[in-house]
């Protein structure tokens, strides 16, 4: 395991209570704020152009999401990114469903163009459509498996000069050097929506407490699917599956986090 | 019962994950989302103009609920609607609070107007409000019983040329010449919201895989039901009903479902 | 314990269905719509300036929550706010994040500048911010110690001739002249997004079945405190408790409401 302080992170987020800025999809922003709260966070959604700007500069980190996309959305986004950049707050920024359609895919590139994003997490498909024409994802469901992306992964990393996170069955990390594997999670997670974006968001509460992002988005990861793996010891379904999750998120402490977490 | 292949269609959805585009409301994405994963198909939202076709047309189903209507989002749904015609993408459309406003009446009549509607579900105003003026629901609840709308409903099914199904206590589903009536259900689905969206998503989940629209809406109805059924076993109250159903639509096998559809 | 007739308020609730209109956050409309079912009130979400009017002409009671602003929101805020006025449906209004961005700031004032207001809830700095200049919050937790502000609370329901209720570890319920404290809650309630959004909610039921706002805002703050005192005998982490809250939502009865709200 790489020498990631996960203990003190996790306890630093508990006693510093870090406001967290989201812009994300209608979709997921309750569990959102749920997971940021649960885990210890302070969760803030805010879309006006008139406020992001102000927002972001009150935060600690910067979620992008772009799952539920339109036009005056994305110049919120921008305006609060390129803050967000000017005062060195992080920006975790997550392309959902990238490469499904030609306005994520553009809007996605555009992100990673037009400004400094910290860690972009996404599965296989969101995060390779940043690369290269072509890749169709079907929803927001990967059409590649993590270990195919690893090296493609890499490559975008150091093209878009940004941490990459891949989730899947495993979850890939890297900066475009180092390469960093994430064994927890539990399959019951994909039948919940928005996981993919609260993982986005416990990467945020991370960064929030470390400059090291890579350590931010490993710890992000790890922690979640901690708690995806101990929220399916308790319950077998989805509905019961997702309280025991939030539950989890909660519960954790920071010696179980450090001692259970699986990165290698 | 009518000779439905329940256990089949099931079984399809399972193995095929057919994505669903959902145009929907902000209250129900969530629950919505997760009713559709939990049973096995794959939901995506998407509202902006500049996407809604592309995504209308890598779908295999679409919902239009009105639920929290405003003008750039009627004009996605047109959109959204004819491209999902002009590729045989079968359209559901929930008009929810139709009757209540002009605006949600207005929208609703030009909806089933401007586009071909495979299944119409909602409530008895809702539905009865598609024909003629006057009926006033409160809120999406119905003013009228599942009975008295009866007549009314397979003459509406004529006007529009659409399954309608109308649920209440009892279920009743018409393409203007047939009426099948669903019995599935329970009276705590009423106590929590979107339960009549969800219904309405899972009607657009089986129409993903059988071309009999009342098949699918009926299909739809009952599973819904049952699992309405199920949670109301474990569950005796909304909050942990609404997880136990989640749960249900997550367990039901496909030779349950075949042997507990209530359909006459 | 003031003369409030708490058991008759909650039943008339649960007889009638009052329909609330909301006008309120993405984040939050989910939970609140299920809050008002469970209690037995009946929800309506709408926000289109084409018919926000109509609805709160419909509804006993309307919530305006500005937790995810933007300007066309602000607009129908005004005309629905202003429709309910002329027809004497009390408002209820919560100024989320209100001293946070300036924005929130300036739109809370205008809120209560431009209409008759019944009842604001808000935390401490929250509802300081309508008064004063320069508090700032974090995210949408409090700055200020509910005690600390009572005798602001008291000028600012002066100011604005509106109860104020001031949520915290006591709830502090004012309007301008008498003073009330609600003691029932449990800290579990704060890691929960859209707890202090449902206690608004739950406000503007109680306010839909009596005239009196400091009756309706302290036996909406007791119930809804008392349904989170109930849940945490039964749940002992957030994803459990927001479930097993909505349950004591649905099943607290009217007898059990009177004896245990802690109002003096």
């Amino acid at each position: 395991m790489p020498d990631f302080k996960l203990k003190q992170l996790l306890s630093k987020i508990r006693e510093e209570k870090p406001l967290v800025h989201n812009i994300t999809n209608y979709v997921v922003m309750n569990f959102t704020a749920n997971t940021l709260l649960a885990m210890g966070a302070s969760p803030v959604m805010a879309h006006a152009p008139e406020e992001v700007e102000e927002m972001a500069g009150l935060a600690r980190s910067l979620v992008i999401n772009i799952g539920t996309l339109s036009s005056t959305w994305i110049d919120s986004m921008v305006l609060a990114g390129l803050k967000a950049n000017s005062l060195g707050v992080p920006v975790i920024f997550d392309p959902v469903g990238s490469g499904a359609t030609s306005l994520r895919t553009r809007t996605s590139r555009m992100m990673v163009d037009s400004m400094k994003i910290s860690v972009v997490r996404g599965n296989a498909s969101e995060v390779l459509s940043l690369a290269s024409e072509g890749t169709i994802t079907k929803g927001v469901d990967s059409a590649h498996s993590v270990e195919d992306a690893a090296q493609a992964a890499r490559e975008i990393a150091g093209q878009i000069n940004s941490v990459v996170a891949i989730t899947g069955a495993v979850d890939l990390i890297t900066d475009g050097e180092r390469v960093i594997r994430c064994r927890n999670g539990h399959p019951l997670m994909g039948c919940v929506t928005g996981t993919g974006c609260a993982a986005t968001a416990t990467i945020a509460a991370f960064s929030a407490v470390t400059k090291d992002c890579m350590e931010a988005a490993a710890a992000g990861l790890a922690f979640f699917g901690l708690a995806g793996e101990i929220a399916a010891e308790r319950a077998r379904a989805p509905g019961s599956f997702a309280a025991a999750l939030v539950d989890a998120l909660y519960e954790i402490s920071p010696e179980e986090f450090q001692s259970r977490a699986l990165l290698d």
